[in-house]
């Protein structure tokens, strides 16, 4: 009889493996990872050079969804809009990741061709080189925020009894909506466009 | 002799604790709470009452020290500005508490204190109550979105070969700005604010 076969360890699996432990305990160590693979440390070193490069694995394989607009179709504006979703959708599952992501440097391929078409985006509708890095980052900023709203209990804030009127009204008209966080999500990003175009128009005049 | 005395247990050196270890870890447990102040579980609890209670204890150290502002001295724009950067400034000072906060309902009164605010802002600017909780929300975002911008590393994004040239642009003309973090956060505000305004006006006509 053939002895089961063990799956093979792959760099695909290794980020599975570590998503899996982030999105549960909000960290991952090398020897929880081989343990979690049934693997040794030292199998994991023939795949991935340490801690950072299984980082950016999980990177990769948390953007690997987001689906690239042609900017010869689609306007900078809805091009950035619908990046900004997918990214939003991206991490709103694993909501955990964020702080190790953002503790790190930005290495991974599939990611980086995300920060290209945001930039082309932004190349396109004539902002300057400096002006563009600080656009990317503030969509990618309300971006990562919203994920984190987007995963908050339905209950985000509970009131006491010195809590204001404006703000006990504004709890009760507000917070069992549904799709409370996707559409706050796309009115900020809808101001955040809009500022962002009244900044090209200046530059323009 | 005397013994030397053990430090008092308190809320404010559990919130204390915790944060440490949150800070390093990503996460806390009890009994690692427990030996981190050298006490037993049990006397955790004559103290609190479990983990969620911990949590908001934790968030109220990190809101201790924002200043509020009086709304009879400023524009409803400037109170709310002034809220989002001090908000901004003590969450960078600990990006890890980030996602567990956000997966936890809001019960600390410091924490209150500072949405009651907001909301009162809002309903100054003559925001209607579903409007209001957008608005908070979407400052709240931007906010815990930025501040985990600013403990990034400093090379955010290192390009490869692959890269777009308007990325690689970008990059290269603002990624060694000083206070870049802070300046962008400013600057998305700006855009939030302006939008917020502009929808106010229109709720006027």
């Amino acid at each position: 009889m053939a002895r089961p076969s063990k799956p093979k360890l792959s760099t695909t699996a290794i980020a599975d493996a570590a998503l899996t432990l982030v999105d549960a305990h909000g960290e991952f160590t090398l020897p929880q990872l081989a343990k979690a693979l049934s693997v040794t440390a030292s199998s994991l070193y023939n795949h991935v050079e340490g801690k950072a490069e299984i980082i950016e694995l999980m990177r990769g394989r948390a953007m690997s969804e987001i689906q690239l607009p042609d900017l010869d179709r689609v306007d900078w504006q809805e091009a950035v809009r619908q990046i900004a979703m997918e990214y939003w959708a991206s991490y709103a599952k694993h909501p955990r990741l964020i702080p190790l992501f953002t503790s790190h440097t930005v290495r991974d391929q599939t990611t980086l061709r995300v920060y290209d078409a945001l930039a082309e985006a932004f190349a396109v509708a004539g902002f300057e080189p400096k002006e563009r890095l600080q656009a990317i980052t503030i969509i990618d900023s309300f971006v990562l925020g919203s994920a984190l709203d987007a995963t908050a209990p339905r209950a985000v804030w509970e009131a006491d009894t010195q809590s204001s009127h404006a703000f006990t009204e504004a709890l009760a008209a507000g917070l069992q909506e549904p799709n409370r966080a996707e559409q706050t999500f796309f009115h900020g990003l809808t101001f955040i466009l809009r500022g962002l175009t009244g900044k090209q128009k200046k530059a323009d005049s």
